[in-house]
């Protein structure tokens, strides 16, 4: 898993800030999580091979999340993509993008679906041989979802000299590799564990965007990989984290060491900081592995 | 006058070329002529005053013209604006926005005014104390207007020597530069072109674009001063002009040379073409006054 930010400020982008949206990829699947304006252009510019994003998830309707969706729905139009794209979001982000294609006469030639979301619980909403994604319900101003991608358990590592002395049919491998015990070719029954090795560990990532304070998350997120979880403030703005529903740093690194995560991640920064060294040394307090979130930065979970 | 070109390329936004934007100064009143994705980050690029914009003009609803236009609305509102704004564009402008404010439960908290334009025809939209702006209609693949900017005839200048030998109350001042007969202290009646002198020739500009060859607008933009005229192609792709509702620069020269303009302007390049001196080369050879839009460059009109 590799996790590229595009933008990570909170609010409209600048000249040298961008709003949320970053590249997760899973085994060569890109997997885009939000989109504010002007991600298409952060695309290019990281050099990340769009055309190969299938499934698009949006947090939440604020602007800064998703004011660039339609234009990349719209590029992918004008470059004669062919391959499906979904899109996961909340109620209402069907109508949005289809109003824009309908008034500039302009549908895609491609597949374009939307799963809108709705539900308060966390839900699976996707899921493939690789991978499941859940959202983990926000609390935030609007309906809001963070999204929790969940490598599926990988296959066990065969011991192939340990196989071939069992006497076991190469047909077999690819059952043995799933972990079931198998009959070999004298018909004896051969225990799995007698043949294999456990596999890589499975990884996971938990994106929390935007989102007051909330220990609901927790049970949701716990022993995740790498937590990317916001810090739109500092301590000395925690006052303003009531109306907003937004968090600090210090809050962001108490979810993470309460939901023993391996990594915590920083990001949707608020535009009146300078130094963002003041994040990871607020959090850093709270909890060891953190790391700030910066445009182009490259992750590996 | 003064024009800024923010964005001056088709189709989507990339690294170094964004879509059509552009800023006209009328002695001091901004206005925002269309509004591509990433607009708001180009205006505080080249330092534009952009809270001092209370009008913006929307040609048609391709994505390239209008995608930005809901964020920086969304950002006005961040900034705590308290003008009022004026957004001039087709049908269906008004549910875009307000559908995607609704949705994120975040309402201006200053005045946002819609003027919906369907008509066909070409129609003063606005007026104040110096400008009226007129529409263009254009021929396009959707509805689209270009948009006519004329000031209103300068005052007269008043020759003040003159204007005391002939007696005349200062209190008349101001109906004489307004082109008014007068009386002066001694009850005589003076003819205004005996104390005043024109005024400076009033200025206009028309921004035409998106738009295939069309004759049409010639006499509506006859002589103005200056013309942006969109030449997405080059001749030697002139079969492209036909489906698309684009034209070639020499086709924008040809409009120029035939509305008698000042100095045409040429823009809304597709991003196939390198070496952007070919379009000033080509209108070139059937109209003398060409300039190439490029981002950041300011016109003096």
């Amino acid at each position: 898993m590799e996790l590229t930010i595009l933008g990570c400020h909170s609010a409209t982008p600048r000249i040298d800030t961008h709003p949320t949206a970053q590249v997760l990829n899973i085994k060569n699947h890109l997997f885009l999580i939000d989109c504010g304006e002007g991600t298409q252009v952060l695309l290019r510019k990281y050099k990340i091979k769009f055309s190969r994003i299938k499934h698009i998830f949006i947090s939440h309707l604020h602007g800064d999340h998703f004011f660039g969706l339609v234009g990349l729905i719209s590029t992918f139009r004008l470059l004669s993509r062919e391959a499906d794209l979904n899109i996961y979001g909340p109620k209402g982000i069907k109508e949005i993008i289809t109003l824009q294609m309908k008034l500039a006469d302009s549908w895609t030639n491609y597949g374009l679906y939307f799963h809108e979301l709705s539900s308060k619980q966390s839900d699976l909403i996707y899921e493939d041989e690789k991978v499941e994604v859940h959202t983990i319900p926000l609390d935030h101003r609007i309906y809001t979802n963070g999204f929790l991608f969940k490598e599926k358990l990988s296959e066990r590592k065969l011991d192939i000299i340990k196989a071939q002395k069992a006497n076991i049919d190469k047909a077999y491998f690819p059952k043995l590799k799933q972990g079931f015990d198998v009959e070999n070719e004298s018909g004896e029954w051969i225990k799995n564990e007698t043949v294999t090795l456990e596999g890589p560990p499975a990884k996971s990532y938990a994106f929390c965007s935007d989102t007051a304070y909330n220990q609901n998350i927790i049970p949701l997120i716990e022993n995740v990989t790498a937590l990317y979880h916001e810090s739109t403030f500092l301590e000395k703005h925690h006052h303003l984290t009531q109306t907003t529903k937004h968090s600090t740093a210090k809050q962001a690194a108490r979810i993470a060491k309460e939901a023993k995560v391996g990594k915590l991640i920083l990001g949707h920064y608020s535009s009146r900081y300078k130094d963002l060294e003041d994040f990871k040394r607020e959090a850093g307090a709270e909890f060891e592995h953190v790391e700030l979130a910066k445009s182009g930065k490259t992750f590996s979970i």
